[in-house]
């Protein structure tokens, strides 16, 4: 297990794939995302897309999914306080295969709470011919293995 | 339907509402994060959650459903070029019911297309209690209904 000790900034790792098919992007568009594009093949066609395209939110869910299997499993993750900029950089179609790159960008000791720190990544989701489809930056609360001094 | 020129800074709309049930929340995590808390009821319970609680992700897509339904439909939507400050700021659990409130931020035309313009929007979740879980600052991109002057 890692944990925050563990962490160093300017570690890269990658991880990955997964095959996006027709029929989970519009499984995921009918849920959470029906707009034309995400759903129909041929209004797609019509759109700025010009295809059917994974929802953005989908793209996301997709690389946090990788993000889970390749590094939160093995690690003393506590959740995160969210995500600054995102971007949706390329549209994402049926038959693409993702991966995710995952860069430690900052880390530092929870003010708040001795048994945790906090870590910055950036994550970048890729396409089969290595061109970014989404990316952003995470804020990470990882438990520590000893809980840091009082007077740290 | 809405253009570009409906837009006001400062226009604030609610929509809702979707309930949470603990099957969609179980079938969300497994598809796209398969964390323990998000997935059993007696992990979640040891956790910092202190029971089975949504993804975060899953939390972001049903608030985007709401967002479809209630704006988009009859809005001249070409999509987003991401989202800033996305904040988890509660947990969800099952039984919480959200709805969502927009504020339109900031409008511009977009430099490099006379078709659309740039819409900054602040989505905030709720829950049933009025209390924020999720919210995030979408940069949308809207039609015009007249293409800008050459000049503008």
């Amino acid at each position: 297990m890692d944990y925050y000790e563990d962490m160093e900034v300017g570690d890269v790792t990658e991880h990955g794939s997964k095959t996006m098919t027709k029929a989970e992007i519009i499984e995921f568009a009918t849920k959470y995302d029906p707009q034309p594009f995400h759903l129909d093949e041929e209004a797609a066609e019509e759109t700025f897309f010009g295809g059917l395209a994974a929802s953005g939110w989908h793209t996301a869910a997709v690389c946090m999914r990788l993000l889970v299997d390749g590094v939160l499993r093995d690690q003393a993750s506590m959740g995160a306080a969210g995500v600054d900029e995102l971007r949706w950089k390329r549209p994402v179609y049926p038959g693409d295969t993702l991966s995710v790159r995952v860069e430690v960008l900052e880390k530092d000791p929870d003010p708040n709470d001795p048994t945790r720190g906090r870590v910055r990544s950036k994550l970048t989701g890729l396409n089969q011919d290595g061109d970014p489809v989404i990316s952003w930056e995470g804020l990470g609360l990882v438990a520590r293995r000893e809980p840091a001094d009082a007077e740290e």
